[in-house]
């Protein structure tokens, strides 16, 4: 099976699973207080938005590629990976300013626009951002519940929620490396490679495949094999998704193609071409970072430049580098379901080519 | 033994496991990134403030008055719920613009100051802002790795987790509603109860001494028993918190005597005296309420009419009330440890009289 089936066989009962699990808690919260109710049904609605369920997925194949036999336990325990994943989320969106997130408003965007009658100006935005963080905040907590309330024993769920734990504070110490390298004049080649492998590739691949392992049964030796193969996928995963950022379709990617450069992001690309283009050219990057409105011209104007000096295709050659050393990594790894094996190696070509 | 001699005797081993602990974990998160461990530096000096550790101190008391006999295990352990409320705390003083905390600046106006020479106006604050919610993430996941690290049984500590997760919930929908009553004209009594009963009965009282009984290996039945002495105190608790929140002094207080009135504050304290005091009164009231720059002259005048119109009075009756309320149940309590009896009884006279 291809990963692009593996995906679509799995897609709905996924989907299925999270309105089950997150209709069980609205019910539950509202009996806490109505307020807590209409909270938790927009963190639903969220959750319920198109997604490529990467991190579940992964969680699911760690466990079936380290012999894990209970399918439908898996899937219901690896919903926790998205609860998690949207607390993380939301909470970024607020640090970033975004508005726009898998094709409809941010959570804190979302309530400013229900108080906009009431309130304007700075009490509204604010009124937005505590709305934000409380959200974020109950999705944390769901996240956890998940993990608990699953079928594995009590030993596996501890380990997991351990490691779950050191996924959390992995990529909280790379997005507050990020939030600094904003305000940053001095941010080195390395301290981007540590934000992209804090913030994506231990957050989004290696823990959840480890995850997915630790409830299989597998041990910290044998889990330390899977590393050869998430990290450079990861690190290649933001590298594309830099060049989307920059590069793609606002409408398929689901979120403005000018955040970045607003919000003066420390990318690879952003800086390989910095280092490599003209001063001139230079000047004209310097001109539009950062800037509140950036126009299409200005934005073509920063692609042209990435092109010309050679870094768009330098990325995507050293995407090609990763994905390849990820993919010998996997097909070396012992003990390790074949067919899993098979659908790891894809999903990184499947990654490679992805548009959003 | 009195409380205050039982606060006395466990303060320093407290203080001092939270330093080990937060010291261990510190070293840590360096491996991950140098600027994760400055996060978790601050995150130290917040917790290491002056605090009355009720929460930690309950937790402890739940154990043994459930007959719980391993005191250095439940010391470490409960001090899970310290970093949980410190989580809570530090978003929540985003929420409510909060400057001063313990004594001390809050946790985002401290990034602010930090960065005081590269950024100004909305991108300064927004960097506190962030940086808040990123700190307060931590102690989020600090305060579950405390459960996992503890020495009681797997089942225990996952029931433990369970009960804290009902907290998690509990609190932010008692502060979801809080940040809605503050934009809302119709706020009844019975929200404000509503409010203190997830904000803080709940909270600060019920969940902690629960968690201490249920890892003493308490059930359901037998947890039950403690809410009629936790629930009363709790309310009892927050009502003379919006009293010294009003009428206390700054100094002793750690955090400034406007906060409230510069929120618009739902207190049950001023929600009474717009019931009963004049016309006249009312108008003065309105139009200092929400200010940004409140003097004390204007504090003044609402503590006069607050007395006027007999509200002072009447908040401490019903402190007394509530007090008398929850001693009674704690002594008809079974099965419950006699000196812990006396304790928790004493604590509700000590919280009484207390100045902060």
């Amino acid at each position: 099976m291809s990963f692009k089936n593996f995906y679509i066989t799995h897609k709905e009962k996924i989907d299925n699973e999270l309105s089950i699990f997150l209709d069980r808690k609205i019910k539950d919260s509202k009996k806490i207080s109505k307020k807590c109710g209409e909270l938790l049904e927009v963190f639903k609605e969220f959750t319920l938005r198109k997604s490529k369920r990467i991190r579940i997925l992964l969680v699911i194949l760690g466990y079936q590629g380290y012999g894990g036999d209970k399918e439908k336990d898996i899937i219901k325990t690896a919903l926790f990976v998205e609860f998690i994943h949207n607390y993380l989320l939301i909470h970024d969106d607020i640090i970033d300013h975004s508005d726009l997130r898998r094709g409809k408003t941010t959570v804190h965007k979302y309530f400013e626009n229900t108080v906009k009658e009431k309130l304007s100006g700075k009490e509204l935005k604010h009124f937005g951002v505590s709305m934000g963080i409380l959200v974020g905040d109950i999705g944390c907590a769901l996240g956890y519940e998940t993990l608990l309330e699953s079928k594995f024993s009590v030993e596996l769920k501890l380990k997991a929620i351990k490691e779950l734990n050191n996924l959390i504070l992995k990529v909280i110490g790379g997005e507050a490396l990020d939030v600094f390298a904003q305000i940053s004049q001095n941010v080195s080649e390395e301290d981007i490679f540590k934000i992209y492998k804090n913030k994506t590739a231990y957050y989004s691949f290696q823990q959840p495949l480890r995850i997915g392992g630790i409830l299989a049964g597998a041990g910290g030796k044998e889990l330390k094999k899977i590393d050869g193969y998430a990290v450079p996928l990861g690190i290649a995963f933001q590298i594309q998704d830099d060049i989307l950022g920059l590069f793609g379709d606002e409408k398929i990617l689901g979120k403005p193609i000018d955040s970045d450069l607003k919000e003066n992001k420390k990318t690879l690309i952003l800086f390989k071409t910095l280092e490599n283009c003209s001063d001139k050219d230079k000047k004209i990057i310097y001109s539009i970072l950062g800037k509140e409105n950036i126009s299409l011209a200005e934005i073509d104007k920063i692609r042209d430049i990435v092109k010309k000096c050679g870094v768009l295709d330098f990325c995507q050659d050293l995407i090609k580098d990763y994905i390849s050393k990820s993919k010998k990594a996997i097909n070396n790894i012992d003990n390790f379901d074949k067919n899993v094996k098979f659908l790891l190696s894809d999903l990184a070509d499947y990654l490679q080519k992805r548009k959003y």
